[in-house]
């Protein structure tokens, strides 16, 4: 009677027999040998056959079936110090479930078009198992750290009424005789949240129609929103600080053997300690300018600028105090300069550039009404929001964290298609 | 100087001063004392202003200050067997931050139009705050009992190119030219992964553009959709039952508070033991032919049949070998009788209903052509599910669980449309 087996925790069968289900990543035959590579989802091991200690038919089956067959093998667990599990199979019995030929992803080269037209396949290689590993990982150290924290789970919607800031980057769909628009943000919904428990989250797919092709965007993404009642800029930048610090230290410490898989240079993401440097707006402009990288007069950051700026420091920075005018209504202005908002991007090092945005929120009824005027957006699909300032309201704030972006990071890789398993960009809906 | 503290947390400050943030429920003077119920979004608790001991504009001002108010109070935690959370605040020190007036919730009954109008209000009151903090606890539970037993988190992409199983129930995009439509499942995408990680499950928001105005239909809806390589069906019931009572015993363990101001019956969440009985279709329809609730013949079950069937029962029941034909195109035939499928659903006791749904998929590919062809499916669509049968196919299977209608189970209340922060119906798109 063997157990039924898989390869991330094989160790514990050392000496036993086992089963294994996977599927043949190659096989290689010497002599009355045969060295088959076996991938089950949790790993990758050698399973060794010999002829004569295999049914004969098996043994030929197996030589026979080609890359990603099907197979059930059986089999004991032998240590081996050459093997990167340690350990490898002696077969006794095998299976071919399904003889697969002909599987489009070979070990030569690809390009990405043909390689994200076959996602579904290109999921099972060693370099994609190892980022949505570390993305499986970043979004449950995301959720640990407000779930330990007190903070409530509180989903937005997706579907939304209003065209709030403009109907050029909103996917927009036909809802029972009315428009309805795809979520760009859950923030305005967590403020809700944030008055009602205090903390809230939330952690959802987030839809852009930017027609932006660049190496930083997808039009679908997870972004988490977490919302606190009772907060001003200074604790936000806290939480925020504190966050990146805690979920990079988990993921380093749980997701180690993946991001070796990567090749990531472990040593950035050790330094990702507290304190994060914290520069003002003026400031950067002022270090940009020196740089050569001269950022327009109150102008937002372009991907040069954080480049630049970001190369400069070796752990995440802040920066605070943008201009008022490139920031989103709701944000608050600092009392002592209005023509600066008390909001905060958090920009990764090694040239990724912004992770989160965030800040304190206007809390006045008022000058949230003028704000609305001044960005000449429809009043009346504000009223519930300007309910949370005539009922209750208090200083608040909080921010969002795109998780592609976080995971393109960790993974110190190129391109933020390869973080999601199934991207859709502005040329890409399929598979 | 004084701690900030939360009202869940209030014992571990007993005998000290503490300071709170939060939002005043109700005030009551009587002589020169003030009882004022205060909400902080983790709980409620009483706090006593004594004229003289607090600085009579204030005193006032507290006096003053309408429901919702927003408060920053500070005093001396006191022992008090009267109170709920076991503690009163004697207090020192009290600011009116916002003074609220006209709080539209008032505690006289209002309808349900009106609260789902003032969702975004309506959030703060107990028994909504308490649906929503075991809505959190369910899905942390999913999450839990999946990331602790070696599934990988694979979000399913929300934009699909192709309206797979008909247009009429899904909401449409354009995109870039192109028409999308929204997921209304994962488990295609499932079924990839299944084969790249062994394991995998998705858990996100999933839109359904039915016309029904039913107590159990929402338009968006969470869904956790796990996939499993190399299983069959009864792997499959077994993992549904295991994750089902996992759940709710950890519901149970964690939110016992809240189910208790939602006066739950926790005696029925405590009989959701293992094992569930297993009954067929047919057996089932000979039960509810005998209950006088007769299926016709070949049909599905209605929501009459799920109740009567349901109160048979003292815990929740699974149900297989629905026919073939009113099935999903991927489920798998019983080989012993091609027009019954290898699927089962999960209906919840207390006459709940259908909670899970799932089965063995259909891994042979001349088959799942064939069917592709009698569902009169467009095959382009599914090349690319295809070529999972192509490339090491194998037995697998999964099930899909609503949030909303396990949380409404949980709770033990009417309707879903309040398990979910800002629900989303035929006739309502708003806050």
């Amino acid at each position: 009677m063997s157990s039924l087996a898989c390869i991330s925790e094989i160790a514990r069968y050392e000496g036993q027999t086992v089963k294994l289900h996977g599927w043949l990543d190659n096989s290689t035959p010497r002599g009355k040998l045969l060295f088959v590579q076996l991938r089950d989802g949790t790993g990758r091991m050698q399973c060794v056959l010999r002829q004569g200690q295999v049914d004969d038919a098996q043994f030929e089956a197996v030589k026979r079936a080609g890359q990603e067959s099907s197979l059930v093998i059986t089999g004991s667990v032998k240590a081996d110090p050459r093997s990167k599990v340690g350990f490898e199979l002696v077969v006794s019995e095998v299976h071919v479930l399904q003889d697969a030929h002909e599987y489009p992803i070979t070990p030569k080269e690809h390009g990405p078009a043909f390689l994200f037209d076959h996602r579904h396949l290109w999921l099972r290689s060693q370099r994609q198992f190892a980022i949505l590993r570390i993305r499986h990982l970043c979004a449950k150290a995301i959720r640990d750290y407000f779930d330990s924290r007190g903070f409530v789970l509180l989903d937005s919607p997706i579907f939304t009424p209003n065209a709030c800031e403009g109907t050029t980057t909103l996917f927009e769909t036909e809802y029972f005789g009315q428009k309805a628009y795809l979520s760009q943000s859950g923030q305005l919904y967590q403020e809700a949240g944030a008055f009602a428990f205090g903390k809230t989250y939330c952690f959802g797919p987030t839809f852009r129609a930017e027609k932006s092709a660049t190496r930083r965007h997808l039009t679908e993404f997870w972004m988490v929103e977490p919302e606190v009642a009772f907060a001003e800029l200074p604790d936000i930048m806290e939480l925020a600080e504190d966050f990146l610090c805690t979920v990079v230290a988990q993921v380093l410490a749980s997701g180690r053997q993946y991001l070796e898989i990567l090749e990531r240079d472990l040593s950035a993401l050790e330094r990702v300690q507290k304190p994060f440097p914290r520069i003002t707006y003026d400031e950067a402009c002022r270090m940009l300018a020196d740089l050569g990288v001269p950022v327009e007069p109150e102008d937002d950051f372009g991907a040069p600028h954080e480049t630049a700026l970001t190369k400069q420091f070796d752990r995440p920075i802040m920066v605070t105090h943008f201009p008022t005018a490139i920031k989103a209504f709701y944000m608050k202005e600092d009392p002592t300069n209005p023509l600066r908002a008390l909001g905060v991007d958090v920009l990764a090092p090694e040239g990724y550039g912004e992770i989160i945005g965030g800040g304190q929120r206007e809390d006045r009824e008022d000058v949230l009404v003028r704000k609305i005027h001044e960005h000449k957006l429809p009043p009346e699909a504000f009223d519930w929001f300007l309910d949370l300032r005539k009922y209750g309201s208090a200083p608040h704030g909080g921010f969002g964290l795109g998780l592609e972006r976080l995971v393109t990071w960790v993974c110190g890789i190129h391109h933020i298609r390869e973080t999601i398993p199934f991207p859709r960009t502005i040329d890409r809906l399929t598979p």
